[in-house]
């Protein structure tokens, strides 16, 4: 077996970010865990950190750290049958897009969280990415819009999100409608081509796919905004317009501080869930509670998206 | 001079994310751009895309679309001037903190984008990446926490954020305090030690410096959210308690679905905006537009934390 004293020392220096608050939580010397990390590094033949620019590990340090994360749930499940056998700290990775994080994960997943202590450790990447990093092991679980499950994985749809094109007021007062007008149906091609967009990232195509469903395929004024709160909060201050999450923008909409400015544009992205086959009884729960859960906070997966059935 | 066209094409296909939209977007066949791009690395000697996993420029092309945003800027100053040169876009590459994104950024930059037709690329990234990039040149300003300015940049004190550790009432019930009872001005380390923290990303060390100024040096338990919004809709969950923008959670706390659980422990992390010394007069105009409006939205500077004359 592997000697899991060097991978708990890996894994503490890259959690508490440094060998001495790391080897302070494991109640060692710095110099006991920078040994631990030698010969680990030894062993090997290989780095497992990486000191600069920062404190980090490298690629054969994360499969690593990944290997410890999945056997602390595997003794999770032990320890839920053999309570005597000690305490064992619960942890799920999960890469999650930015806006299901900013709206239904937290309301859905709390409850989950607080009755069985566990612990989450989310990132925020783009599908691509994400998918890499289920495939590589760095991640349990991830959500995002592909329902093709990566090697060792299943996927599970759990509904759409929809998204609505939204600006505030006086955006368009500026750019489409004055005031006392109404906002067309079809806006001209010259309205799309000079009014600014915000989008989130070089991956956000929403903003595009809108204009296409309008006839529109040309470039187009764009602030880039890679935060789902600041997206929200530039299109309040008038600064542009976007693909806004219903759910995240209920309350604005009904205030008046954003109007939709394509009600007949709206747009529904399908999400799925993929987790690990072998995760271990947590993730299997964790797996029927969305399922469950996302039924009753998500609109149901749009007509064509839905995945037949051999893909999953 | 360099030859503009090339690194045209280059700025083209990153900005629209693709050989084809690139070229639509310049009026151009692909295999145009293609060999557009290829002349460019040929004189250079050196790859400026990558083309696996997903397109994107190297260092060297960064480098030069960099510079090709620079130049942009330098040609709106002369656009105003003389106007029948033609038309411009203006787009301004900012690295900024997430919470100043999340909070106060869109209110304060929105008037000054739209009355100068200025688009915003915005990047959020931890205080050490955002300034590397400042001295590689591949943004024009930033929003961090560090006063001293990277070569060819000034820096400027905008003012401080106040953040507080909250919580929803039923974490408080269940952690720190049964109903009816008050929250303890000093929470026993047992609490400290077992109660889940939220915590932004490896480098975010609010929660450490709460803990440490209440005499708690040991790992906690914590939740890994890497997104403003997300981090208070986790608090609002009962997943966990975190230190958040006083501003970002005034309405929370004026209903109750908040609390603050440390009033005598809220901290002030002071901002700065750091930008090139010869950027244009558009970064000027920025500049003097933010250090006006951010005296109101902000916080003044927290005294211990005032910059020495002499680092500016």
């Amino acid at each position: 077996m592997l000697d899991y004293k060097l991978l708990e020392a890996l894994a503490a220096v890259i959690d508490q970010a440094g060998f001495e608050r790391g080897a302070r939580a494991l109640g060692l010397t710095q110099s006991a865990v920078s040994q631990r990390i030698k010969l680990l590094e030894a062993r090997l033949g290989q780095p497992v950190l990486v000191r600069t620019p920062r404190l980090g590990p490298t690629p054969l340090g994360r499969r690593l750290l990944n290997h410890v994360q999945q056997v602390r749930l595997l003794e999770h499940d032990l320890l839920d049958q053999i309570p005597a056998l000690g305490e064992s700290e619960q942890r799920l990775r999960i890469a999650i897009n930015a806006d299901s994080l900013a709206t239904w994960w937290p309301t859905v997943t709390g409850s989950f969280c607080r009755e069985r202590d566990l612990l989450l450790d989310m990132l925020v990447e783009d599908q691509e990415v994400a998918l890499r990093r289920m495939r590589d092991g760095e991640v349990a679980g991830c959500i995002c819009a592909t329902p093709r499950p990566v090697q060792g994985a299943r996927s599970h749809p759990l509904g759409s999100m929809r998204y609505r094109a939204l600006a505030s007021p006086d955006f368009v007062q500026r750019h489409i409608a004055k005031k006392g007008h109404a906002i067309p149906p079809l806006m001209p091609a010259e309205t799309l081509r000079s009014m600014p967009a915000i989008v989130y990232g070089r991956d956000d195509r929403l903003q595009h796919r809108l204009l296409s469903t309008m006839g529109f395929d040309e470039p187009f004024p764009h602030h880039l905004c890679p935060s789902s709160e600041g997206f929200v909060r530039l299109a309040l201050s008038g600064m542009g317009y976007g693909m806004i999450p219903e759910q995240q923008a209920a309350h604005l909409l009904a205030s008046g501080e954003l109007v939709d400015i394509a009600p007949n544009h709206a747009l529904d992205v399908p999400l799925y869930w993929h987790h690990w086959r072998h995760g271990g009884s947590t993730l299997d729960k964790l797996t029927d509670h969305l399922l469950r859960e996302c039924a009753t906070v998500l609109r149901p997966m749009p007509e064509q998206e839905t995945p037949r059935p051999g893909m999953l």
